[in-house]
């Protein structure tokens, strides 16, 4: 499908927003999105400063607000809603919102300072005659709706995973790594490969770690040599249409240690036993300690200190976090890494990461689909 | 001077807002900065999570903290401050002070959002016999000592805008600007020439803009083909040891028209007169002013929708700003950008923008160094 012929139904995301606006203890009469990847995710604008007014029953109410430099471009992107020009967005939104009439305003509660809630509440009751309306915080309502990702979002998502796929291959086809380079040039390798198959943008500062910089879970490549016996580890992923992939693989260098080998079978069975308990529905702590109690039990716990995965879609990081403290079930439609790792600090460390996407019905079966299909077995390269 | 040998005194920069915490008639006892630039900026840290806390009296309870996957990177980047692994940093640095007996304690209220403010508020009162600390919101305060870079942070602005410059000049004699070039294409060599001479990153997304599209004043590089006749906008930067720069060159592909040099030459006008007037002292709404009226003077007041430039440092947009609603004036060692622009819609916008430092006595004087070099005459490529 070309990427012209993805449609993303902006409408229908504002919808299942402002169902989500009545159906609380808290409702909120209008709600202002201020977060810009919410903004982007309800709207399609993509532009640096930006809110969404959603009304809680009437669609023709709801506005988007951009500041003059985008002009153009939010006609472009958010055609189907009428623009607001201002600086500031939120403001402006929530003032056009009381003078309308509402007297309960919902905002992010996670994506507004303090700052700019205590200057909200200065401009709200300014030139009022009656009562200011009543600011509602929420948390998360956007981004649990992003948890779930419709099929134009999978579509993405599996072109992102390509590109990554298709870059490595690139790079270890041509040799790139290998004793001599450095850290720095096989990264810039790849982020060229990934550009050059299409990618909008690198997912996250790419991580290539080699000897026993791999033992640093998120190291900054730098200008250190590969050598012969290193791990080399690189934790990548390409932005395609605004989705993210993420995907880590280990190699070695020439010729592989003993103890290289067993903590790679290690974290390469500890990953398979994550990427199995991958259903809809499952609980997200008990995905995580599927993985992590084989590190544990083979007595490497002290060295897996961070969580199993995240969600993957519009950022790189998003809901659900799949760690040993995280609380609810897997949706199916959710798009999330599965990334164990074990790193001996001074030796070397390794992590393999696919991102999978959560199908099947929400009760057993399901198998998820690996969208990153780069070999992971153990590879001498 | 090898980087290695730019040494950044993160205690110096604690001491001053140390000084600045007694300074005001809401004193606290201790700060904690949670904003991660501004981590960086006090501490060296690079990691994805922390926090700083600051005492307004003692330097040796000054502390760092952030969780388990940076404790190799948090030694080596920081090794000055006693480390505090934990996951909410924010809420741990408090809750430490807190222990210590501080009564007040500040936080960014421009960095903590609502939420997170809220779980603060909770976790500080958790426990306690006696009444709880009180939180002391304060903005700006790490960003306004960062408004004024040291030696060290000059040299890396100039090294970073010297990586942009050969890189501009790279792509121009490899003959890359040309009819028949997608916008992406030429926007990928310019990344590529500014990593291959060392920057560590780009500055911020590549904007480059032909033909129609140059009328868009942050443009994303599509696939659009340059063709004779076009303005060619291109806005770009890099990173380098953390510091960012940032320049607008607008060239003519093959043949100029004469309401394309007419354009060129205002906006021109205009940016000289703005660095004109860039002096320790001046009034930050003149300064705008000095550039703004040449424009509106010539008519194109509305073609012109932005402020005329910002501060650059750890950050590309950072203080002070420089616009028609700025408040202030402007610190000898500002480093800031002068980028004025006229953006016909549909027909081709110029924008003409350099980074510079503000140097000289706080009264009169001062030539701004110039750390954009590349040639600015109208030129036909």
């Amino acid at each position: 499908m070309p990427a012209d012929l993805i449609i993303s139904d902006h409408r229908a995301r504002r919808d299942r927003l402002r169902a989500l606006l009545a159906d609380t203890d808290r409702p909120a009469e209008a709600f202002v999105v201020s977060d810009l990847v919410n903004v982007r995710y309800l709207t399609g604008f993509t532009g640096s400063n930006g809110a969404v007014l959603v009304s809680a029953d009437d669609p023709s109410a709801d506005r988007i607000c951009t500041d003059g430099r985008y002009l153009t471009q939010v006609a472009e992107q958010a055609g189907d809603l009428e623009p607001v020009i201002a600086r500031n967005c939120l403001a402006e939104l929530a003032v056009r919102a009381r003078d309308k009439g509402a007297a309960t305003i919902g905002f992010e509660a996670d994506a507004v300072t303090v700052a700019e809630h205590s200057a909200l509440v200065d401009r709200l009751a300014d030139g009022q005659r009656g009562a200011a309306p009543t600011l509602i915080a929420r948390t998360g309502l956007v981004q649990g709706l992003r948890e779930v990702k419709d099929d134009g979002e999978v579509e993405l998502l599996r072109r992102a995973c390509a590109v990554g796929d298709q870059a490595l291959a690139a790079i270890i086809d041509r040799g790139v790594i290998a004793a001599g380079a450095t850290e720095r040039e096989v990264a810039r390798a790849l982020e060229w490969e990934m550009y050059a198959r299409g990618a909008d943008d690198i997912a996250f500062e790419t991580i290539v770690a080699a000897g026993a910089n791999s033992a640093v879970p998120h190291h900054r490549p730098t200008g250190a040599v590969l050598a012969d016996g290193d791990f080399v580890k690189i934790d990548f992923g390409a932005v395609v249409g605004g989705y993210h992939s993420d995907m880590t693989r280990t190699y070695v260098l020439s010729r592989a240690a003993d103890w290289q080998r067993e903590i790679y079978d290690l974290v390469a069975t500890a990953q398979a036993a994550g990427r199995a308990a991958l259903r809809p529905g499952a609980d997200l702590r008990g995905i995580d300690d599927a993985a992590r109690s084989v590190i544990v039990e083979a007595g490497h716990g002290e060295h897996y200190v961070h969580g199993l995965g995240h969600g993957v879609g519009l950022q790189i990081h998003e809901a659900p976090g799949i760690g040993a403290s995280a609380t609810g079930t897997l949706p199916c439609g959710a798009a999330v890494t599965v990334e164990p790792g074990v790193y001996l600090p001074g030796r070397g460390g390794v992590r393999i990461e696919d991102t999978l996407v959560v199908t099947g019905p929400q009760t057993g079966g399901g198998t998820p689909e690996l969208l990153t299909a780069a070999d992971k077995t153990f590879t001498v390269i």
